[in-house]
Order: structure tokens, then C-alpha cells, then sequence
């Protein structure tokens, strides 16, 4: 799947967050239902995650506009898995939301 | 470290890479070196990443204004480096430069 390259004026939701090191219950498949769900999301552009063996872990969502970006945080399945988030699986998170100004992407010439 | 919660004016730079699979050659070393310069840059805020398994990486780095951020990409350091990754470690990367509406973060209570 090719990389998100969002175009100036989308928006990108970017989550950091720190997994407990003790449990895992649930949460790849709730990560696995929340990717899907985004997907199916009105204005979706895009989605990329990343977890290191430290238990951090980065999700950027991209978003056609802030409207599309606070659509989903207010979706209620969505807002559901967040408590679980909070109840569960996280130590700490940060979230900022920002406005896509330039994007490039860059792939290895075939050999 | 606390995660980077950047106030709103504030510009983030997210770098999402695929490593080679075949090499680690100074790659480690080199990311080190690069959190360090660019933590001594004139309007750094913050830096996290993370790398899963799968070799997808993504990396957020936090500035004063898109000044400090053209002038962190422009560093004589920093180019030499990205074309290291090029030559090396990358098969693909994609980046988004975007201008920060809103922070939040959150931690768990202490039980």
C-alpha cells in the first residue's frame, strides 16, 4: 500500500502513544477494526501506524478537512475504543491535529 | 521524555519510511545523530518515532514556524544524511509538512 501523500489543505490526525507493557487484550484487533472503520469513513485519505518494541507507537489519520477529521473523532464506535484506550491499553498519548501545507514522496528507482 | 504537544502555530514534519530489509549499515547511528542536531536547532519543540517490525517507520518532529522547519531540511548535516537514506536505507518515504490547529495529551492517573 503506498504511503499517504495528502494534498495541501487535508488534514492529518497524528497519535502518539504509549502502550502498557502488561496487557495486550483486545487491542490489535481493535486497532485492526478502527483502521477499516476509518476507512469507510466520508472523507478518508489515508491511514499509517508504526509500533517500535518500546511500546511507542505512532497512527497518522489524513482527512480531506477538519470537518472529515472531527467526524471521526466523534464517531461513536470510535469514541468508544478511545475509553478502552484510556481504561486498558495506554499509559499516555498525545494528539495534535494540523493543517497539510506540502507533501512528497520518494521510491527507489527498480534496479 | 513527555510526548511533544505542540501549541497551535506550531509546524510538524512527519517522515513515514520503509527500511530496506536487507540493511542496517549505520542506520541506528545515524538517526541518533539526527535527533541530536536537530534538538539543537534554533525553534526545535520535539521529536518522537517509531519503527514496527514490518520496517515501516514514522517519525514526527515539532517546530517553531515553517522557517525553522525549512531551515532544519536545509541544514548541510541533515541533506547529507537524507541522501544517505536514499542511497541505503529507504525503499520509499513520504512527508508531510503541517501547520498544528490543536494539541492534546493525556496520562494515566497514578493508581
Amino acid at each position: 500500500m503506498p504511503f499517504p501523500c495528502p494534498p495541501a489543505g487535508a488534514v492529518v490526525v497524528a497519535f502518539v502513544s504509549q502502550k502498557r507493557a502488561e496487557t495486550d487484550d483486545g487491542y490489535a484487533e481493535a486497532a485492526a477494526a478502527m483502521e477499516a472503520l476509518a476507512a469507510r469513513q466520508p472523507g478518508y485519505l489515508g491511514f499509517v501506524a508504526a509500533r517500535g518494541a518500546d511500546g511507542v507507537g505512532i497512527a497518522l489519520s489524513f482527512w480531506q478537512d477538519d470537518a472529515a477529521a472531527r467526524a471521526w473523532r466523534d464517531q461513536p464506535d470510535h469514541s468508544r475504543i478511545r475509553e478502552q484506550g484510556r481504561l486498558i491499553w495506554y499509559d499516555r498519548y498525545a494528539l495534535s491535529v494540523a493543517a497539510v501545507e506540502r507533501s512528497y514522496t520518494w521510491e527507489r528507482p527498480a534496479e
